[in-house]
């Protein structure tokens, strides 16, 4: 097993000082380093989100800490697997479409294990107005709305009109062409006509749901 | 004055070709040339629009033609004054806020000059949807609907689905920062959600009443 | 199969309000998905076009709806198989080059299915003027000229000068480096120095097709 | 003086429906305009922020409501003068530099006349850790810290990292050359190395003073 | 007057070493230093041309050389005013629009003093096939054919299809929003469909002038 | 095999009008339509050369033209294997490094197979100025020199200030991270400080041989 | 005089801690905060360099602090006038053109402030090779050689191959058109072919110098 | 085995010029290439680094050098294995995050094998500034400072304002969306509010270290 202190400086008392679980960033690091990761946090047994994880790369996780929850859609690893009873304000996720499940799963899974209740609405894009207007009652009451959407990256806009509390916006990478891998949600989010908006890297459920959580946080 | 053949080519046939005035884009146009211009279109009487007129630009054009409409908020000039009696099918302009509106009279002035009757809606953006939902019933009266839009351009994409015409969406350069100069709309309407959305270039009034009054032509 | 209402929210009277068929955007969305969304479809009797399916994708949609009409080039699957009667003007679809042929296909494909009668011509670059204009009498029977391409984007403008009805103008990311993924003939369309030119999204032959298509309505 | 309605939709039941005051969006409206939105405000008695005005513009609406209080700096305007008395928790606004102090007054102020108190650091830059250690005790205080960097735009991770509250990040167009106008801080905060960062539009003070308002609501 | 040594190097031998006039590019530089410039050039008595000379400036140059030719449109100054005989072929600069006619005057007087015969057509833009078609005996008798263009770029791709030698084509800024200062052209003509298309920067009239001497040159 | 009237429009008498081969652009077509187009290539006996053309397609091709020449690392096949006899002037093809050779053959290749004589001289970089000084008799000699070069696109610049005739300057996308794919070396070519030099699109051999052939023509 | 409290956290140890002197940003400073910190600068005896003023700015500082050295050319103030006697290895700052002589300056006084010796050589440009090759007896003798060029950025990369030491490359803003404000010369000095190249951010004539000085102190 | 003279034109010599062993770039080349430059070097026992190998290349390298020394996370060859002893100041490389390590690691073994100590840390980001500031002690030992860090590339600036030697700034490619590829943490470097930052370009671990071996060379 790779030697840790060679690749990786793990904060162990961040738990303590954020009051959330540590996090660990799977892209780039080898299976053997999350191997090693991953055993260092079962004998310290530090509460850990594993994000962005492939395949392969979780079942390294999976061999040192097999009780963790894999959610193969969300790229996500929650150890240990049962989330805290929920505390603070209701986080609501709504994803405009279909292709955008996969982020707004992560900002749920994300929410839910820093202590949040979290509710999730789909296919909720403002080609359908009648959609998003159905859940208004969901939406307002909530104490914070993540919203998800790819191409026009126009539903943060529009909720905002609609409810008093913040929303943070995911810009996603679904679609293609004048996309640009995201730009143009993320552009669009950032210039959203109603104020209130609170904007997040591109496919970035992660920091979604743990902004949601702080905000929401009693 | 200056030599017209020298820097002009006029293409005075091309109101019999397409139906439609001649259109002199003034930008970039020395005051002689456009004076040089205005004269050469008084002697052969053909039916004219002025787009993108500076003041002093304008001062030149009117004093080759006294008699021509001059809208200073949409930089237009119109001649003859009068337009067409109205033809073919009603063009709604929408537009999002007030400080679109010299795009969409821009707009508005070239689908009435090209013959159609044409609506405009101001102040009606996503981020109070009761405010566009109120004008449905004039919305679903139109052959066409322009929409104008800077900032998030998420209005087309509302609109779109909510008619079943097509939508004419232009971008405009209004707002700042991350809206660089009117990307972030123009990405946003490329992308737009509802299918039946088109896209001119950003500011461009007269090129989507173009549109429009050949989508709304008997 | 995987639960419809966990991940979709289909808008099965979209047809009524619209009068065009659905569209289920299968890029991003899991074959369990896909079978569950066309089963659904089935069951409701709703007519339907599945867009940029993958191979794999399309075998999943096939298994629910295995009398579909499956058109790899253009990724599109229809159900029913059988177009409705054509009404309407007559849409020409013009291609610049042969690798701009599945996106030209995607926006035959769509207009007719929308209801339209649609020809389409191939290789008509403006590296050789003669071709397109050899065209020019099927071109001017057109109500709307869809126009593919790729690289310089000069097409449309061409084509826009010698007609007097709308161009729906697509940009296709054929082409290399200072391209762009189709960025430059995009921001050519834009650009078009002949009115009349309606941009839609890279690659995006469905809009242009449904676009066309309601440009084209009776 | 000019027809409102013939430019504008006021939304005047906004402040009972979200519970904050309007606010008008001056850039790109002409004096006229705002006279006439200034003088129904005051008939209809409505709370309101003018942002993002220039001088001239401010005294068109001085004009109709004497008793607004006008900050130039900040570019604002609230009337009437007064803000609420605070409620909910506390918001910091930390600028990096003193150039970036006209976009922390406009979110300082914002967040005061939204009814929170707000208190302002200034000159608290990374290249000077120990001016933003200095100041921990007061950061810890808060809700919600606002962030407003511009140039590497590197406060807010080293902020965020500091605290267990949200952090606001307001990227500045300070800076030159490769800043491109406030995109390298806004990249930068979009990709925050730490979580709990909400970023809005470049010099968006406005925007991060409204957010942060609703985030620190009781 | 300016000490030449402390910030000029200038390459007096190059005429010699290209058979081409000396070049100052103007922008950047003090009227003291244009000044000493031209104060040397007088002395050493080298063909010089002065680029991009705002009028400060040329008249800083011609208070040293005031039998200079003084071209504003074009910004250029030539010393000696009267150009060489001309010697090899013939250079045809084509210009899309009247906007465009600055850049193709800096074009063709560059290419007149590097000692080519060269005749100016203008506003053939592709909106009309005609105008360009009407000058094709001319272009074909060129030896090389410049072509300025902003907007969509389209005029070199069809120029080059109709002749067989090059093409040098200048992108130009006229045009606004989505041209983004002229990189809708310069991709467009990158991206050229014809062969034979040689690309200079944006409104780089003076080079393309330069690059046509020399492929015109006996 | 493919009906080649549905998608393609081969310009068979192109040869005859500009005095070179047919080419025909690889990428994005079938090896059907491949194989369609060689078959009617060697029916009407038209001298052709193909470009772009991964292995697969190459294959294609040799099945209807056995007899072509296939230079892989160019991805180049002509047919008839043998170039016409060298006329006009010389070409020289200079590649900064080993890395910009397949690029550097194309170029190379397509002008000696329109009918020039060329030389090709590799790994001549400004990194190592002797490099390319010592190669200045052969740059003296040419009627026009191809310079391939990725990362700075430094040479374009040095190979212009060190001889009279011009330069076709080809960027590539060698290099990687900030070279955006050839966007660096493509942006310091269209400012190179010396003039004379033609800029062609990124990897574009064929282009960039095509017009020194044009150049070099007797 | 404003309040220095509220706007700034002058760093009055940072010259002990790092030992050059304190550096006051003056763009976006008003002219009362900038006589506000330089009384206290006066009061305090802390060795200053105010960058990037404005003649109004200037004035100013100097009210403030009369006897200080005003480089207008290079927008630089240095407090005392008087630079430390030399130490450590030589500084050459080498400038591709006249225009990029006001940067230059920028970074040959930073040097000469922080201590170095420190010498400037101009328009050196690769154009015309002979000029950097007759100063390399003095760019030999350089502990590091600061090199300032705008439009294709390419004399780093050539000094760079020339000699053993660092090369602090400073793209400017010099050119137009595809330059980008220095985006081109920016990419191309990122993109170096040859090693020990650092670059700074665009027209960055302090960061230059004080980069210079740090590698060159003893 | 190829012919190198036909594809590669080494410089033998440049060791001798400037002290360091020479460099080849394996990016792009094919394996036979790379074959016959590792045989002449061996011939010529010429110390050379081999930079960005993959697996299949370095086989080919070590084929002709299997004594060199491969490290594969680094994709770096040296030959011969042993670096020489250590002279000059000392280097330190400090990476932000583990996922920047293999970056980091080809600075390391470049600093090492062009004679410079060089000691690394590791996952030091600025989120939990105490991981950096627990290292100051070595920070403050070294003649220059490597920090390689992707995401918001805030660590340059932290380090910069803590240390008085110069940093060499390293932006990787970690991360997603709007890192877009590293241009986020290169645009933040580039305006580091810390003066003595010098920038590389992306993922360019070579490049640090070179330019870190020159500035602490005795």
């Amino acid at each position: 097993m790779a030697d840790l202190e060679s690749f990786a400086h793990l904060d162990f008392g961040r738990g303590d000082r954020r009051g959330y679980p540590e996090a660990v960033y799977c892209a780039g690091k080898t299976t053997a380093q999350l191997s090693a990761i991953a055993a260092a946090i079962r004998e310290r047994d530090v509460p850990t989100l594993f994000t962005r994880a492939e395949p392969e790369q979780a079942q390294a996780i999976l061999a040192s800490l097999p009780d963790a929850r894999h959610e193969p859609q969300a790229r996500l690893l929650a150890w240990p697997a049962t989330p805290p009873p929920p505390s603070g304000g209701l986080v609501v996720v709504a994803a405009a479409g279909t292709s955008d499940l996969p982020v707004a799963r992560e900002a749920q899974l994300t929410a839910r294990y820093l202590g949040r209740a979290c509710e999730l609405v789909v296919d909720v894009g403002v080609a359908g107005l009648h959609r998003i207007l159905e859940r208004l009652e969901l939406l307002r009451r909530a104490k914070v709305v993540v919203v998800v959407a790819g191409m026009d990256g126009a539903l943060p806009s529009v909720v905002a009109g609609l409810i008093a509390v913040p929303v943070v916006a995911v810009p996603t990478s679904v679609g293609y062409g004048a996309s640009f891998g995201g730009l143009a949600p993320l552009l669009a989010m950032l210039n959203a006509c109603a104020p209130g908006v609170a904007v997040v890297n591109i496919d970035n459920g992660y920091g979604a749901g743990h902004l949601a959580a702080q905000i929401a946080a009693a």
